[in-house]
Formats: C-alpha cells, sequence, structure tokens
C-alpha cells in the first residue's frame, strides 16, 4: 500500500511537472505567436506564408515596405454587422432623438418603422429606405458637431445580445491580424460601405486605423466662415458609395497605390477584392465566413446584411482564403 | 620692406586663418541649421518658433504626433506655377499627340489655340476652356495607362525658361521645409488644386510624399473587369475640385482631421489657411509672396496662374507668416 501510495504521489508530482512544461511552453508559444487567437488551420498558416514571401529581402515576392498596402472592411470583417449594421442602430436612435421636431415621421415611411422599432418593414424600405433614415439624421449640422454625436454614442450604446458596447464586438483574431500586418511594414486602412465620419471617432483607438486611413461612404459638406469662425457643414446629398464597385474607385481616390491584400467578408468586397489580387504580383485575398451562430452569427447567402454569395464562389476560383469562423478562430471578441 | 613684407605675411596668414573659422562654422551651423536655404529672417524664425511649441511636451501648446498633420498647396508653393501650370503644359502637349485623331480640332477652341500654341487665346478660354483640354486629354484611358503617360512626360518635359525638368523647378527651401517637419512627427500632405493623379507618380521621389498623402482635383473612374483583369476607367467627368472653399472640403474626406500647419501662396489657398488657423488651437499659416522675378518671377494680384490678392489681405488681419522669396531665401531651385 505504501509503496502505491508513493508512487501515486511520483506519478501526481511527475505529472505536475508535466503540466507545468506544458503551460511554459505554452506561454512561450503565444508570445512568439503574434495570431494566438487563430486556430493552427490552413487559414492562419495562408497569412503568415504571404508576410512570409512580401517581407523576405531578396525573394521573388518581395514588397518595399512603402507597397505594402492592406485594405480592410468594416461590417462584418472587423466587428458584428448582426442583427443589423451597427450605423443602422445608430440612425434608428438618432431618428427616435429628433422625432419630437418631426412630428411627420410618426405617419411617413420609412420613419414610422424606424420610431416603432418595427425591423420587417424597415426592410422592406430598401436602400431607398435606408438613406433617407441616414439622410434625416446624419445631416444638417457641422462635422465637429456630428463627432461629438457619434462619439457620446458610441460610447454609451449596447449591443442588446452582447450587453457589451459595440466597440467590443470586435473580432479579436481581425485585431491581432491588423496587428500582425502592422509589425511587418504594412498600412493598414479601412475601406468600409459604412460612413466614413461614423468611423473615424473611434478607428484610431479600437482598430489602430488613423482617420486618414479610412475610406467609406460620405454625404456632401459646405465650408463656411461662421462669425469669423471655420466650420464644414453636412449637407443632405449623397457624396460617394463606397460599396462594390465603388471600392476599388475610392481605393484609388484615397490611396493611390493598388493594395496587396485585402479582407472582406459578404459580396460588397467582390470588387475590391479583384482589384487587389487580380493584377499580378503577391497578393493576399480573404474572406471571414460567418460560420458560428454560438459564438457570434451565422449566415452568408440569404443575409440581408453582409450577403455573401458571389464572392464566396469567387474565393474559390481565385484562391483566396476563406476563414471559418468557427474553426479558425479560438476567441471571436475580445475579453471583458 | 622687410618688416612691412613679413608684417603683410603675418596678415595674411592671419587672415587664412580667419576665414578658415569662419568656414568651419559656417560648416557647421549648416549641419545643425535644418533649413540652410532660408535667410534668417522672421519667416524662418516664425516656423522654428512654431515647431518649437507643438513639440514640447508638457508646454501649453504641445500637439501629440498623430495630429500633427502639415498640408501644403502645390503649384507656386511647392513649384513653379509660370508662366503656365505644369500640368497645362502636360495637357497642351497631350493636345498636341492627339490631334492626329481629331481633326476638327484645328478648327474648334480651345484646342485650336492649344495645337497654335496661342497661349492669349487660350488665356480667354478660362476654367470652362481648360476643363475641356483637361477632360480630352486626361480621360479615356485607365488609371494605370495614365500614370504611364505622366511618368514618362515628366522625365522627358523641360521647362523652356530653365531648360530643367520641371520636378527640378521645386523650391529647395520648401523641400526642406517639409523635411524638417516630417523630422519633428508631422505627416506631411499635398493639398492641390492640380489632378492628383497627375502629382502622385512623382510626389514620393520629389516631395517624399507618398501617393496616399496627395489630395487633388480628380475626374470620375469606373471599375471593369477587362478579360478577367481589373482596371479602373478615366471617363470624361468631373469629380472634384480641389480649390478654395474645395480645400477644406477635401482636406475634411481624406484626411479627416484638421491641419495645425497650412502653406499655400494664392487665393485659392484662403480657405485651406482659414480652416487650419481660425478653429482655435496652435497653428501656422503660411503664404509664399512671388517677389523674385530675377531667380523665378513676381506676380500676386493681376497673374492668371496663382493669384494672390484676397489672401495676403487675410495674411495680415490672421497674422499668417508671409515668405517674401528674394528676401527670404537664399537659394530657389536645388542645385544641377
Amino acid at each position: 500500500m505504501r509503496t502505491l501510495a508513493s508512487f501515486s504521489t511520483s506519478l501526481l508530482s511527475l505529472t505536475k511537472g508535466f503540466i507545468a512544461v506544458l503551460l511554459l511552453a505554452t506561454a512561450a508559444h503565444a508570445q512568439s505567436d503574434p495570431m494566438p487567437s487563430w486556430n493552427d488551420t490552413a487559414a492562419k498558416a495562408a497569412i503568415r506564408a504571404f508576410v512570409q514571401r512580401v517581407t523576405t529581402e531578396g525573394g521573388p515576392d518581395f514588397v518595399a515596405e512603402p507597397e505594402r498596402i492592406a485594405v480592410f472592411d468594416n461590417d462584418g470583417t472587423l466587428w458584428v454587422e448582426q442583427p443589423m449594421y451597427t450605423q443602422l442602430a445608430f440612425a434608428l436612435d438618432r431618428v427616435k432623438e429628433l422625432a419630437n421636431a418631426h412630428p411627420e415621421w410618426r405617419e411617413t415611411q420609412p420613419f414610422k418603422a424606424a420610431l416603432e422599432g418595427d425591423l420587417k418593414t424597415l426592410a422592406t424600405a430598401g436602400d431607398k429606405g435606408l438613406l433617407e433614415l441616414v439622410m434625416a439624421s446624419h445631416a444638417g449640422m457641422s462635422t465637429a458637431e456630428f463627432e461629438a454625436i457619434v462619439t457620446k454614442w458610441i460610447e454609451s450604446a449596447r449591443a442588446p445580445r452582447f450587453d457589451r458596447p459595440y466597440t467590443e464586438l470586435v473580432y479579436q483574431p481581425m485585431l491581432e491580424l491588423l496587428a500582425y500586418l502592422r509589425a511587418n511594414g504594412f498600412k493598414t486602412f479601412i475601406v468600409s460601405g459604412g460612413g466614413v465620419e461614423f468611423m473615424r471617432p473611434w478607428s484610431e483607438k479600437v482598430y489602430g486605423v488613423p482617420p486618414e486611413q479610412v475610406v467609406g461612404s460620405s454625404i456632401k459638406t459646405r465650408f463656411e466662415m461662421q462669425n469669423g469662425h471655420p466650420i464644414l457643414f453636412r449637407t443632405p446629398e449623397i457624396d460617394f458609395i463606397d460599396d462594390k464597385d465603388g471600392k476599388p474607385v475610392g481605393i484609388n481616390a484615397h490611396i493611390g497605390r493598388r493594395p496587396i491584400a485585402a479582407f472582406g467578408n459578404s459580396d460588397g468586397d467582390l470588387e475590391m477584392l479583384q482589384w487587389t489580387t487580380l493584377a499580378g504580383g503577391p497578393s493576399l485575398g480573404l474572406i471571414v465566413h460567418h460560420t458560428d451562430a454560438e459564438r457570434e452569427y451565422a449566415y452568408d447567402k440569404d443575409s440581408p446584411f453582409g450577403r455573401l454569395d458571389k464572392a464566396l464562389d469567387a474565393a474559390a476560383i481565385n484562391q483566396w482564403t476563406v476563414v471559418d469562423m468557427k474553426k479558425d478562430w479560438k476567441t471571436i471578441f475580445p475579453q471583458k
């Protein structure tokens, strides 16, 4: 009995020792692994191999640092876009806030649906309806005033399902990817269908992407001197829609170089991925496929927000990397 | 006699020694002076004092590095704009090159004047006429093709008066200023009325300003897949005019932060200077006044290109620094 007990004790201490070694090894691995939230699957390997290739001086695929431009879609690629775009949640809150000054909205669509929280009717309003909401809620003030409104909202609003601020519903693996690319001499840009002035107030803090590296949709502004004070007034006119075939146009207008890496998640990113990867030269195209209903959402070709259909077919043809969120990501969001 | 000769020799060697010391001191000064092509006048002192103030940590006017945005006009501020804008010289050359395919131009203004080199008639064509020339010569090809055309032209064309490439008719003092600001944590942008895609092919090499930090006027582009190859096609439609009250609009659209320093030379820069300097907070506004007919050109309120009238009055009111080229600049162009 004594021998057995002693053997057990030895085994226990051996096991403890083994676990300690294992933990140490894991910690060391985590430290040296710039993307610890990614499982060791093909997606991660493809990213690392690409970065290796374009940063190997003297190698056949070496790309000089100034040319290392990486573009990221925002909604559904860097943060959650379900059950609706965050900017739409913002617009609905704004419409409610402004409703007292607009009694006619109670009887006019899509404002009526917005005020009643009737998402079904809103969904039938289409792009035109959403545009009306955006114009009513995003224009009619100076750029400085709008920035203050966005900042206040983004700091206080919470996503119902997760009960967390929207800026915490960003994907931890993508934050690591952004940082990993920058550590390897890439300049990271956001190229989003969302409003550029809705993202800029928080993009640097949340993503490490400064305002001048955010490309997005915009409404027109008008310069005015008000009592000797210069302002830009936001007018209710579309300036540019940075989506679909607008994305390469926006990239060219703002960046003026062709990216070598593009990250998206929907058909809205198809042309950006084509522009980035089909011109010859080393490139990486990547699509985030939402497959994890439990930890986030699962959707693709039938989703009203972030519909992924054609771009998924194109991924297979063009050898773009497709991230299977459920399998490829260890964690989804940053820890609370 | 001998004594006198000896005295002379001694004096000579003393003088030589003094000159040697003087030369050494000058060399040391040049080495420590980041703007050696500027005379030690008020303009240089104002620039250095401003940089000192915004970079002094803990000081009342300290500005964090990401907010140190400096914007530069191009024509007349960074390079020569007389006897006509360089881009107009490019457009005229292009029109001549394309003339065979357009026999109707021989009888249609402003093309007839362009083909005949009749600058007087061209000047009367106004903005509308110049726009027609630009559309005819800058559209109808892919962005990649246009870049190749610009690159070829800028490498071979020479400015008649100086018989030098246009990219050598940049102002040496301004090159030093750009570098000085960057060395102090500033991000330098070009904000020009000129075409953005006319500047981007050479801005990095000549000014150290990468394409993504060039803001300018633009025509529309359209994304197309041509035999599986993605292109952006340049269409003959104005997208944006980055001049006058368009400059703050362009700055906001591209940069998304308010600059703290702005450099211009004409009424086209007035609103950019207002936007930069009149919002409160530390700022520097500077106007290059062309006063040196001998080494460059002398012009202001009566010039068809780079007219400086209202902005000069505003400079006095708003305490913007006015550079008197003749007095403030030791040299104008880089040495051959």
